[in-house]
């Protein structure tokens, strides 16, 4: 079976140069896939002639003329450019050309378009971001909302347990999942209201053995994968993702002080390499009517092709349709007044 | 000028042979402190024979006859252990004995106890918790509240400013440190609803010249060092600094896999040991009629000497007074009732 994958090809802060030799090193790897490459046909085709796939059978150019920046406001990338690449790129999949689309573009303005182009599945209030991250355990921990959702409600983080639990399980081929609810300590009592009752609910789900409910997790529980899956609201997510971000480069900068460390670092590359979030690049945005992948903003060509994988995997591994299918047997007969909540 | 520190010394994962020993230290570089340790008399007459400091004329012993565990539940430590040696510290500076006191217990017990004894500040409805981390600037980040409350109201994140701001110039010598209010983005736009309104607050403190307001940091600002303070509900704060914990306890167990790793490492010391989590050891609990600072858990005698340090130069700088002062100042009139939303 081939799988298609729709490239926003001009998203992050490199562009061609690097979303290029990505997915032309990816297309290598997987004969599966066919590629849509979508931005200023010129561009493409010009990276593409430099690696000399310009005639690769499995790969197509779509043409888009406008190109959504990085600072670009959401509702530039919603209302004033119409023909960007990441919104050609997220209408291939929305008109069943593409089986799943991947994007370095700006978090909130793919997140936008791609509710404003494919819709919310049935069934979901609010499409999430789910991140994922390495962890002590050599396996990956799954994360979400990454900050789609700022104000969460108990049905909310619901909806991001199950559709966490149904990525993961695709993905990784792990049958059920354990699911930890991010809080500020183990025990049940802790914690603000809406992750009280949001325990409530997932803990009458693991009862009916529909999930599988590990309980109250902290912040260092994310890498120490005590579960397969963290949820948490958009906010702390976000902050979480962002801080960690912000130590990995804090350290990086460390080391680059002086020529010791940089000999130390070299010599410890292998173990830093591990440590490497490239390999942990390509979130998903999950809940929509259609496979979005996002990949970081300042990814290399190495972190895009991981998220190239990410999609493709979701793409072939039915993540969609386990999706729906997951999602109208736990919250078939949620009216949706109540759902707003 | 003497400045007396009492000093829970059974508090923490090793007790006296970890804090008996950083107090000595400490006592050797600062002429001008004098210790109070608390707890079981034996232990800790046997812990300063060893280090032939007992009948150092600077230090005192306060028997306390009882422990709080570091996985006693709140309510134990409060109601059923009166004689243990956190609360006996903390009430040395309810008597005026100690300026200042130091515990490595948990977190919820030593907030809870020392609520209960020094009662909060006129003006202050929640005290808070301020940790200190390094940041890419090489110098610190104050960041609060880091768990003590976790569902806060803008009013409660106005007096986290309001507090991290008071100690970070107390301690760091800075006129007017600069405040961030954690966020999902820089721009005003961003953020639900407390933090959007807690901005309207600060930026009113700012403009009548007692607030230097930065505007919204993002997760990655705390490392970064963008602002001198950082702000968050605890619940926030909570689950950012252990995700940020769990990373670097993750990083070490992936140097220690192979031996090439771990030569790299020790050939990086130096920079690994300014990213040491040790040297950031101490955080203050803010809002209390009454100076306490909390030591990490699993503090060494190195750790445990650094919050000896800052709980020294807090009550050296008078931070109590200038917190009072400068609550005072910014919240007056404010009634009761308000300050209780």
């Amino acid at each position: 079976m081939t799988i298609k994958i729709s490239i926003d090809c001009m998203g992050g802060d490199h562009g061609p140069s690097v979303t290029i030799p990505a997915a032309l090193s990816f297309l290598k790897q997987q004969p599966e896939a066919e590629l849509i490459l979508v931005g200023l046909e010129e561009s493409l085709r010009a990276e593409l002639k430099k690696h000399h796939a310009d005639t690769n059978p499995r790969v197509t150019i779509k043409h888009a003329s406008e190109v959504v920046e990085m600072d670009d406001p959401v509702e530039v990338a919603l209302r004033r450019k119409k023909d960007s690449s990441m919104r050609v790129a997220v209408e291939l999949v929305k008109d069943g050309t593409a089986n799943v689309c991947v994007s370095a573009g700006n978090t909130g303005a793919l997140m936008a378009v791609s509710r404003y182009v494919l819709k919310t599945m049935a069934g979901v209030d609010r499409p999430a971001i789910c991140s994922i991250l390495p962890n002590q355990k050599n396996g990956p921990t799954y994360m979400l909302d990454l900050g789609a959702n700022v104000d969460c409600s108990p049905h909310h983080l619901h909806q991001f347990a199950i559709m966490g639990s149904v990525l993961f399980s695709a993905m990784e081929g792990v049958k059920k999942p354990t699911i930890g609810l991010l809080n500020v300590g183990t025990e049940e009592i802790k914690g603000n209201d809406v992750v009280k009752e949001t325990a409530l609910l997932l803990r009458a789900d693991h009862e009916r053995g529909s999930l599988n409910f590990h309980g109250n997790v902290e912040g260092n529980d994310i890498f120490k994968g005590t579960t397969d899956v963290v949820v948490c609201d958009g906010f702390v997510g976000n902050v979480t993702l962002k801080a960690i971000e912000g130590l990995s480069r804090y350290m990086k900068s460390v080391f680059k002080q002086s020529w010791l460390s940089m000999l130390g670092a070299l010599i410890a590359r292998g173990a830093l390499k591990k440590l490497n979030p490239e390999r942990y690049n390509g979130a998903g945005l999950l809940g929509l009517k259609g496979l979005v992948f996002k990949s970081h903003g300042g990814a290399n060509a190495y972190a895009f092709e991981w998220a190239i994988k990410r999609a493709f995997d979701a793409a072939k591994y039915n993540v969609q349709e386990q999706l729906s299918a997951m999602i109208a047997e736990l919250m078939p007969d949620t009216p949706d007044a109540q759902r707003q909540v």
